[in-house]
């Protein structure tokens, strides 16, 4: 029998099947294969060809010399800087110009890293080249929302970037969770991630693992197969106001998860976002839990969520965290 | 500079790059290989394999005899027919059992059909079973919500196939669709997706065909490249209320926008739905308005929407109305 889990947040009714749970082995022959993406051109983000990039708005270079990570504006943005907005009716509808920046953080050196490979120092180093380009950012009042988005492997170059983008809206989820946890704050006067985090720590059988200042699971009405959240268990609404010591704590919990996934799932395509306050209000957010969501692309029946926001989940998010968390996972440093 | 347009029904906010707006020839590269689907064994859903598949819940057939479409309950369900719901809480969580229907509709004898190629009158078979089966389960009170979804190439099987649902709950774009046009409904006593008709055959130009009854277009804030709607132009609420006529005008109007994007982007994969009023309110659904909506996978940038709702089409609208108007389509019958 299948169950019907609700997400708590945003209030989905996701669709778990149990009879037949799938475990790595059924995803492997349907992973699907990575494109062709290496043209023998060469590639903009590796060190020696920095000219090819628009001109860098952050780095980390020892002695002011080889960068360790590179921050450029987008040389193809979905949004632009410099502007207005605009807004406009078109007939009926609602237009604005898409003003907004959207910046690619070069993650390492090396063509070929990726979380799963990259020493935590290295991924450290990422989570500081973010947290400064926010700190910046935020300072333009004309941005509502952050967005911090990695796909593996990029789609059109596989040296390991992320992107990162400061929006003119909030989008459609990020809206959803806030009014999902303004709700929940209003009838409890408690944070919704809050109660999920001691709930998870209390039940255990949903943990990936834990560290000093991290929780990484799997989501009860998880979406997607091995989706898993990693979330700060002490509340904070914004990603950037962490300090150092828990950058470092969050770098060794990615680490770790990117680890257990390639191991698993023999290097599978995933994607990841943050999920982090607005902007203009986010000191102000005691019922917004900033967190980071992963999902891995494993092309099993999709298809069926896409029109409606029906879910199906093969594998139950227990099944997922027991694989995980069964990894013997070794960080070499 | 790109465009952020606000999709008018649930208000979300979608990209659309213009700078340099993607056309067919740009996505053919990435086009999803097809899985090998074809395993050697014997297709349940061809002729003469019919004991291999659940007794069938509907057919037609000729003097009773070799049927032309089948419907039979899913061997896989999602959702089981017998049983209670139990709607429980589990710690902080709600759950309840997967209680509803799950069918596949077989569209064709034939194993390698699809609507780009089979003729109308067929088209029209498979409509008609769907409404059959619409009627039947309707009188089921524990279901609220009716799914048809197409996703071709099937997953596991080629054989022409779509899956039919009856839901105990509603699906959450369903939901937002149904607040958005109850939200409008109450300010301007018009069911917004008969003001949006109006708007498109005015405009023309996000306009891909137009048949008696139905008009399929390219919609403002379209998420994909080439998402394309067909919608009935006067207003009903609900799919399986529609006559013959309609289903003979509807079948064709399907057929000819699959010819075109099986001309025009060499045979894709795509995915379809139905959007049709919940079930048990459906006769009084003045604001609601039942429409098909469809999904090419080309497999291009995706990654950006799936954890924020933020949608990037690089292909405008207008854009992919023009080209599916410029197919030279013709019908064979």
């Amino acid at each position: 029998m299948a169950e019907l889990r609700r997400e708590p947040i945003t209030r989905m009714w996701v669709v778990i099947t149990k009879d037949h749970p799938k475990g790595p082995a059924d995803y492997l022959p349907f992973k699907p294969p990575y494109r062709p993406q290496e043209t023998g051109e060469p590639c903009p983000f590796c060190p020696g060809n920095e000219s090819m990039t628009p001109r860098e708005t952050f780095s980390i270079r020892r002695d002011g010399k080889d960068w360790s990570v590179r921050v450029v504006p987008n040389k193809f943005p979905f949004f632009h800087i410099e502007g207005e907005f605009d807004r406009r009716p078109v007939g009926m509808y609602d237009l604005m110009d898409a003003i907004g920046a959207h910046e690619i953080v070069i993650e390492a050196p090396d063509h070929d890293q990726n979380l799963a490979t990259l020493d935590p120092r290295q991924i450290e180093k990422i989570l500081l080249a973010y947290r400064e380009r926010l700190v910046d950012l935020e300072k333009d009042r004309r941005f509502q929302q952050f967005l911090i988005i990695k796909n593996y492997p990029g789609v059109f170059n596989r040296h390991p970037h992320s992107h990162l983008m400061a929006l003119p809206v909030i989008p459609k989820r990020i809206d959803e969770e806030i009014w999902g946890t303004l709700d929940y704050y209003q009838r409890k006067e408690r944070c919704i991630y809050c109660d999920i985090i001691k709930e998870e720590i209390a039940l255990g059988k949903r943990v990936v693992l834990e560290t000093a200042h991290f929780l990484v699971f799997s989501p009860f009405a998880s979406r997607f197969p091995f989706e898993t959240w990693i979330i700060p268990k002490v509340h904070a609404s914004d990603f950037h106001s962490i300090d150092q010591e828990k950058r470092e704590d969050l770098s060794r919990a990615i680490r770790s998860l990117f680890r257990r996934f390639y191991d698993l799932l023999s290097d599978p395509p995933y994607s990841l976002t943050f999920h982090t306050s607005p902007i203009q209000s986010r000191s102000h957010r005691p019922e917004y839990h900033w967190h980071i969501e992963t999902r891995l692309r494993l092309g099993l029946r999709e298809g069926f969520e896409w029109g409606t926001g029906f879910f199906v989940n093969p594998t139950p998010p227990e099944n997922a965290a027991a694989y995980l968390r069964s990894m013997t996972e070794e960080i070499k440093v």
